[in-house]
């Protein structure tokens, strides 16, 4: 009687703050994943009828179980009519560890709260499986825990990590002098924030050529050269061996090389190992090589108030561009200052029409 | 008595409206001289000692009368005992028209009152050499006037006229596709700026190079193309011959062809001719020669969100910077947005000592 006034499952379980109390703690739960991983982080918290919580868990990363999982297992038959809450849509595709959306269903879970729907195509459509299954399903938005798949969502989408190709360059183009010489083009104001970047992307990427001729260390790095905490994945991009006392092999991120020139390869390579940014830095080789190939999303350039005159190496190499109607156009994102410097960011446009105006 | 009651001349005189509104009178006849002449427009208005006016004048240009000697010319015998009110410090030297003290002291002019002070060497010295001659001489600051004299005072200094170098480039330092074409790099609005400025400036300066591949009119337009009231010079430097049908020929300013390649003659050319601020359009070759003979004040940048990659022509030739040290800084004045793109408005710095940031 009490169940028959109470209505269906879609109005019994945990009271609404504990729901979202649950909630907060899952997204602390799926911080503790890695945060460089081919798969999403994820956190699930498993509540009883009253708002207790049964069980927890969070994923650890590609080849470990995924949250639900872990939640349910802790549960063990306690999981049975209790309401799951998940910071991404369960999935329903058959991966390593086999889908949530069964697994969920198997336990007895009544109930499942998500914050973000399943971005994936192949992953996607958890919740309308586990709707059919006659489990009680809903979302529950949340910013926190967009945030936290938001990369990874975009690099599903997209089927490769996302590309900012820097370039420090003077005002005429040039990143390095008729010598060589390169050091340095941009103040310390503009090379401070291109070490605050480093360590906000998940790998540097650059030619062998620029690996041997400037001897990168390719570290983020703070004030009197201190290490950041978070350190990019190094990867050089090309045939040629380095050096054992390459700079690039002193403490740092992982370092990666690449003996390819497909810059395809180069971000299958880098998505496997879980990079959703990568920052491309050079040299103008390697990197006009990604721009042809149009795997460059964004554009980053420091450009310094100095002139080095055709003498000086060009930052963009040919692109076989055979006249001005072919030029490649973008857009200005952001503009800011860098000291003496400016720093532009900008989004590649598609080809545009010819231009009619005289 | 009452002579010595009023004191010496320095308290007689015009009241000191009439003197103010003299001084306005003469800054208006100032402007009716040619804002583009080797001489400053001055302006002379000759008061009485109740505040009338008995001449007035103003300099139409080298080769003509000085303001003061046309007002002279004007008052006649009423000249005697008044007081002169002049926009600028009258000259003390024996140019075309002889000193301008002498013809004030032998009309018998009993006080002067000037605006501007003479910025010239050769000319300056004009008021100590009438207090010299016992006239009673003082200066009556005025922000008009001032301005009037500005271009002419700071081209009097420099010893030649004011240069901008002007460049519209892509992000990677391009004025041209590898075929040559480069219309139009900038956007509609930065050239509707790049025509505004042209009216603001006395000559344009390009080199053969550009006169015959681009075949530019080098006039001031409007929208539709509608041709502005002030037209600048338009200057071609270079041995070769333009043919008779370039738009350079058609309606607009003078059209000046200097064969020659050394750009202090060209300067030296100009200023002869009036011009106190110069617009270097290119090319390349052209304004590298300026750069490197020191004779550029300013960089204009009309940098367009584009790349054209290293197949396109350079912006800016080889200046024969060997190294980095040697790379030529500027310093950013000032930034602006036209439509897509960005204006840059830049002053070429001293060299500077190595950097000693690592
Ligand atoms: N200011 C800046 O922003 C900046 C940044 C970076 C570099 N730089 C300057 O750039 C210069 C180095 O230029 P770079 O162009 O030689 O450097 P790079 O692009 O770093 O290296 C070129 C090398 O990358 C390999 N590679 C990878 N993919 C390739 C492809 N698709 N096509 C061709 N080669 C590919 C090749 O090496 P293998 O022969 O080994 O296969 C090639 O020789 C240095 O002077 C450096 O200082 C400046
Ligand atoms: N986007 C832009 O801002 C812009 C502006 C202008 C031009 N451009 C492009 O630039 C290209 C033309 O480049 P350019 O460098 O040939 O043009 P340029 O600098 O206009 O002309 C070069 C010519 O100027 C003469 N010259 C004068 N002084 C010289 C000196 N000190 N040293 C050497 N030569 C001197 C020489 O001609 P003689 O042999 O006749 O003596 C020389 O061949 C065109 O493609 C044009 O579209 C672009």
């Amino acid at each position: 009687m009490t169940d028959l006034l109470r209505g269906r499952a879609s109005s019994a379980g945990p009271p609404p703050a504990a729901l979202a109390d649950a909630l907060r703690r899952a997204v602390t739960l799926a911080r503790r994943g890695p945060a460089r991983d081919p798969n999403p982080r994820v956190g699930c918290v498993l509540l009883d009828d009253r708002g207790r919580t049964v069980g927890e868990g969070f994923h650890a990363g590609a080849g470990s179980p995924h949250a639900e999982v872990v939640a349910l297992a802790g549960a063990g038959t306690a999981a049975r009519g209790c309401t799951a809450v998940v910071t991404l849509e369960p999935c329903a595709h058959t991966g390593r560890t086999g889908p949530c959306v069964e697994a969920l269903h198997r336990a007895g879970v009544a109930a499942v709260r998500y914050a973000v729907p399943d971005p994936t195509p192949s992953a996607g459509g958890g919740a309308a499986a586990l709707a059919a299954a006659g489990v009680d399903v809903a979302r529950l938005p949340d910013d926190e825990a967009e945030e936290l798949v938001a990369d990874w969502g975009a690099t599903s989408r997209r089927g490769r990590p996302h590309v900012t190709w820097k370039i420090a360059s003077t005002l005429d183009g040039r990143v390095a002098a008729a010598d060589g010489s390169s050091r340095w083009i941009t103040s310390p104001e503009a090379r401070a924030a291109a070490h605050a970047l480093r360590s906000r992307v998940d790998a540097v990427v650059v030619g062998t050529g620029t690996a041997l001729t400037d001897d990168p260390a390719l570290t983020a790095r703070g004030p009197r050269g201190r290490l950041a905490l978070d350190q990019p994945l190094r990867v050089v991009v090309g045939a040629r061996d380095l050096p054992a006392d390459a700079r690039l092999h002193g403490p740092g991120g992982q370092v990666v090389h690449l003996r390819t020139h497909d810059p395809a390869a180069v971000l299958a390579d880098l998505r496997e190992r879980g990079a959703h940014r990568v920052l491309l830095e050079g040299g103008p080789t390697l990197a006009g090589a990604f721009w042809r190939a149009g795997l460059v999303d964004e554009l980053l350039v420091h450009l310094a108030p100095a002139l080095l005159g055709a003498g000086g190496a060009p930052a963009v190499p040919d692109l076989g561009i055979p006249d001005i109607e072919g030029a490649a156009r973008l857009e200005l994102v952001s503009l800011d200052r860098l000291g003496p410097d400016l720093q532009l960011r900008l989004r590649p446009l598609p080809a545009r029409p010819t231009d009619l105006e005289v």
